[in-house]
């Protein structure tokens, strides 16, 4: 299986190292030109809990792809969000009419991108809980566990298999991947972790013990997942609200407490554009399309902005 | 007439002044033990304008007031609004039937604190332009020009009569007052600024030219004064949206966008608690209990509460 990720970032690396390790055929495509010299210089370095290793992977920027560049099996996506549109334009040529694209980026709405390149029965989506830190170009920092869940878009049987031979592929290489017979419910539970504890931390620019600190974050998280689920409840997801809450205020006692959420990181720390669109923004426009009133998203998500461009980075 | 200001922060200072100068009895009363012993000993000082000025003025703290201190015939409240309780607990002794309480803080509700103390028909309740910056103990920064604007809570003939007593008393201080019809609506209107304003540039730590910049900002305000809008008219008080709209958006491009908001002082710069309670929270709590929805209003409010605790300071 020719496998192509786009994405050299964290969590690219981190299944690139995987599956390159086990012997697939990987390649990785990346738009930021120094961190695809530095790999093809050096290799990925990895902090993979705690122990420094590094390994070669052939990568290439979407310039470089060759006239006569072979077409994808499997393109992963690890970009993010708001440039996988770019990105997928710019690799165009090695999608062929064969070529399947697994998507587990966090938020929701992908698909409708993805189904701008690709046809609807080769869209595999998911989830993933593996994490990832890229510290510098071609340095990333891995660590705990994790898993891969994953379904077609469009069940059907011949692509069933093929989704199920990735789930091999991936589980081969130690990714704890399985297949999923409602992927979309996981996503809404892990969009709704995103759209608490991302969202929040954000605007209020604490870490997940401040937050799980102030009287006002059950209100908070409780909202927040009841909008999800009013629009989850519009396309056939039923929410199990008391489940989802429990899940994000253990997060709130576990010994993550310390933890700024990649979104923080991405806006206060680093001065990057955020994913909110994909998030809360995502609950706020399929809400504007239901009927269904979705204001503490809509809010968070003019607010993000709002921070984004005065933070200068939007 | 005996008039009393409780408070000697930037306001207060800046009332008793102008009224101490023109030879009116005035006294204040102020819950900071470091703010009166200096008052005490060095009077007020005052950047007035530019210009160094400094003016003994009587005053004491809630527990210096003595067995035999007479009643005051105004009061004048100048204290934070969380504040307010309290102070009128401490100084009840110098509220006799014909006290007087004359309020122009900013924000709403207080009226109910009031109506605890002194009559209803005793009750003034206005606004003002005025602006000051406290500096430190003894030490405040006055510029600008500014007017009072007051009402009876309750009119009637006798009661106006005192009010436009203390009309004249203000503006032949030199405080620009004026007896009001419709005292309310300008109440609604300035929340409403304070409402934008104040609580998008704290969440955001932003000042008010960033805010203007952004693209959100337009439909932000917009929606909290629909809300502000809409609360008001369940109190008979019909708010032209759209000229406080067009009035809060000059803000934007006058010669204060680099000013910072009372609230962004209090809590990001200086980490004190905020009186968000008495702006959007307000509106949050009268949209309760008049079954209208203000979700822009009440999640503000639960951000900036959720904030002050992170920055621990409530």
């Amino acid at each position: 299986m020719k496998i192509t990720i786009l994405g050299a970032g964290g969590m690219g690396s981190r299944f690139a190292i995987k599956l390159h390790k086990k012997g697939n055929d990987v390649k990785l495509i990346d738009g930021w030109q120094i961190n695809v010299d530095t790999i093809k210089k050096n290799g990925i370095f990895a902090n993979f809990n705690g122990e420094e290793l590094f390994e070669y992977i052939p990568i290439i920027s979407p310039e470089e792809i060759e006239k006569d560049e072979q077409q994808a099996d499997l393109i992963i996506v690890f970009t993010k969000s708001y440039q996988l549109r770019e990105m997928l334009q710019g690799v165009k040529q090695i999608i062929g009419p064969n070529t399947y694209v697994l998507c587990l980026l966090n938020g929701m709405g992908h698909e409708e991108v993805l189904k701008e390149f690709v046809p609807k029965q080769n869209i595999l989506l998911g989830i993933t809980m593996w994490t990832a830190i890229m510290e510098a170009p071609g340095r990333v920092k891995l660590f705990g566990t994790g898993d891969v869940e994953m379904q077609n878009l469009e069940p059907g049987s011949d692509h069933k298999k093929f989704a199920e031979e990735v789930v091999g592929v991936l589980s081969d290489a130690g990714l704890n991947a399985r297949y999923s017979e409602n992927v979309k419910y996981s996503i809404y539970r892990k969009a709704a972790l995103n759209g608490t504890l991302n969202s929040l931390c954000t605007i209020l620019e604490c870490n997940i013990g401040q937050l799980g600190k102030t009287k006002e974050a059950e209100t908070l998280l409780k909202e927040i997942i009841a909008e999800f689920a009013a629009v989850g409840a519009k396309e056939g997801i039923n929410l199990d609200q008391e489940e989802v809450y429990e899940h994000i205020y253990q997060t709130f006692l576990g010994d993550i407490t310390e933890h700024y959420p990649s979104m923080y990181q991405d806006l206060i720390k680093n001065h990057r554009p955020t994913e909110i669109d994909f998030i809360n923004g995502a609950i706020s426009s399929k809400g504007t399309k239901y009927g269904v009133p979705t204001p503490y998203c809509t809010l968070l998500t003019q607010l993000i902005h709002a921070k984004e461009q005065i933070i200068n980075v939007s």
